[in-house]
């Protein structure tokens, strides 16, 4: 495959899908899982490896290259305004475990590919660009996850560093071994006036574009999620030897809410999902009646109204639940991440720079979390582009995105960012 | 309370309920334990301690002790006719963790009291008696129960003795520990020929007296037991992007699964009941639909055709959820336990002994599992005398029957135990 023929896009929007197409492939070694896919955890020997690989691929594109304490990684290019604040543009490359390989990876190398392609064109931007692969995205080693975002915007959490993993090994160990200095941890934060904008592209991890064949996801916005603890108390008892009108049925109680969750989800039109992940059932003996049962509930959509109307009423369903079935039903809110809408005026350009490659758009929400939704809380336009995820799979080794897919998703952010970083300048 | 006044039953049935009292209560010491009630684990120290305090009281009481190769304690009473078939009574003495006071220990020390009784009025009967008290019948160690009943009847499963525990100790070492040779196992079977009939006495560990206001269960039969593992394929999807409508959910399913087999259980008048006592979700994560879900049903009734028919109801049911929620769900039988109906004439003749006694019966079935289910495939008539249970409560350091009922109970017991080795006989 040469450039030109797997380039949909003509004139001077190319960048070069077969080293692209090699940058990927080359990521997915670090952390190759036996059991198969890719389990490149963040804070691991296999993230290390992969973040010095990437951090001397820059280094060779021409950036000045540096890890923050947080472990992110930052690539500048400079532009001949060296004051102006610079077009921000990313993802990250830590995965879960068994993952695939591009939920992340796209974006990121599409990033570095984006300033090889710049370097190979000896061009010039009137603002600086700033490539950044943000650590630890996924939290699938100390479950928060967004770490390098977070600590470039609002601020870890306190005490976050003190976090002990299953081997006992502290957080704030694991960035010593990377050679971070904890202490410094305040120092990754950015400062909202050196950055215009915030780009990302990623692969949509759903099934929509894939499903009606559209080739770029413009994101509307990332949805907000509601999480909700569940806790059922009804009596455990004999269940060879308690007739079933005497029953306190905790898991009956459990079930009926898990199909009121979809019943008032699907209650009106919409995007919004809400999931039953899990359920843990005590006493949990085949021959007990469950006397006790937890379970979360969560919510998306992106708008926190449509959130928070049908969580109303499944309040309402759990009252009903409890009285019928006499046990006592509590559902509260664990967590809370709030909705984020992306810049209109960068939607707009996402679109127009697809159309001039002649590549179908639809706008969507994102109903995964990105680093670009907490980006957006330094308070500055933040934007994103999809790409389809076959079959919608993603977190899985199954998880695949067409080569040309790809490409078309890393040309339209290279014409995005062109045109923030002053297109007419470029030169080549 | 002295025994007169605390002894409902007038003339020579009684039995001394101060020392039935004080015997329940030493007994519970043996495994008390300090998160509430009583854990005193088939195969454990306290097991042990608890036999030998035991088997030493039944040494008192003029019995030929013996523990057999299954860990059962045996206690026999000589009668006139040396050759006459016994007349065999008892019951358990394991608990499951934290269980009660009452639980197979009534029906244990209940046949020890009458034999103290016996001795007490220098008693003679035609007929040999013997008490017994059966080795691990909760199966809280091993997981299969009815140990003792089962190695003196149909013999144990093949590989049985081989079964590892939780701390890497095999079956067989128990035994051993016990002081007993596992080589010699068969010798723990027990010849038909040698027994006139089986009695037992339990406390009912469901609602059905205590709700009813009864004194005496006159058990009709013992429940059979089908049960069934339950295994739901879907697929395991993001929570957030995969719409609402692409999802195939195995949760859902599991919960209209759920709700299914008490609308099947309940469908037609009667007292068998159902149970989903846990479900296991895979991959069990807050934010992925879930994919597997494995869940157990057990259904009981004493008639194996009411069994029958509700589980091709279910599996009817199931098959039209699996293919509404588009996924695969797979019903198999993975245990059957044969109901079993007790003696009609020893039916009759508990009911008479309770009438001279100035008791209320109810004829009833037991929704759990007991030795004497066991022991009737020896081919000998087996009977059963339930007292009631405070609540239904069993299974907990809350289950409580009050000592006049435990009472009743063993005098209802004596009165039968004396019938079957010639009642006319007695003297004292």
């Amino acid at each position: 495959m040469s450039a030109d023929s797997a380039s949909p896009i003509g004139r001077d929007l190319h960048i070069n899908p077969e080293r692209l197409h090699r940058l990927i492939t080359e990521l997915s070694r670090f952390g190759k899982d036996p059991k198969g896919g890719v389990s490149r955890i963040a804070f691991s020997e296999n993230d290390k490896a992969a973040m010095d690989w990437l951090a001397e691929k820059m280094t060779d594109a021409g950036l000045e290259v540096w890890v923050d304490p947080a472990a992110s990684i930052h690539g500048r290019r400079r532009g001949r305004d060296s004051g102006a604040p610079a077009v921000l543009f990313g993802s990250h490359i830590d995965t879960v475990p068994q993952g695939g390989d591009f939920d992340g990876a796209l974006g990121s190398l599409g990033a570095l590919e984006i300033m090889m392609t710049l370097k190979d064109k000896e061009a010039e931007t009137a603002r600086p660009l700033e490539m950044v692969v943000w650590s630890d995205e996924e939290g699938a080693h100390y479950g928060k996850g967004f770490f390098g975002s977070r600590a470039a915007t609002m601020g870890l959490d306190p005490g976050e560093l003190e976090m002990v993993d299953e081997e006992g090994v502290v957080l704030a160990d694991w960035l010593r071994r990377y050679g971070l200095d904890p202490i410094r941890l305040d120092e990754a934060r950015l400062d909202a006036q050196d950055y215009s904008s915030y780009l990302e592209l990623h692969i949509e991890q759903g099934p929509v574009l894939y499903g009606q064949g559209k080739q770029i996801g413009v994101v509307e916005g990332i949805v907000g999620i509601d999480r909700f603890d569940v806790t059922i108390e009804g009596f455990a008892n004999h269940a060879g030897t308690t007739p079933m009108e005497e029953r306190r049925d905790a898991m009956i109680a459990a079930s009926r809410l898990t199909l009121a969750v979809r019943e008032e989800i699907t209650a009106k039109p919409g995007r919004q999902v809400g999931n039953v992940g899990w359920v843990k059932v005590v006493p949990g003996a085949t021959n007990v009646v469950p006397g006790l049962v937890r379970m979360p509930i969560e919510l998306r959509d992106v708008k926190k109204e449509v959130i928070g109307a049908v969580a109303e009423r499944i309040q309402a369903r759990a009252r009903g639940i409890a009285g019928e079935e006499d046990v006592s039903l509590n559902i509260e809110l664990s967590g809370r991440e709030s909705p984020c809408l992306t810049d209109a005026p960068l939607r707009g350009l996402i679109e127009d720079v697809a159309a001039e490659g002649g590549f179908s758009t639809l706008r969507m929400p994102s109903g995964a979390g990105h680093d670009a939704q907490v980006i957006s809380k330094l308070g500055i336009p933040a934007g994103m582009i999809f790409v389809p995820s076959r079959g919608g799979v993603s977190h899985s080794p199954e998880e695949w995105t067409d080569w040309e897919d790809c490409a078309r998703g890393v040309e339209v952010l290279y014409g995005a960012v062109r045109n923030l970083a002053d297109v007419d300048k470029v030169v080549g």
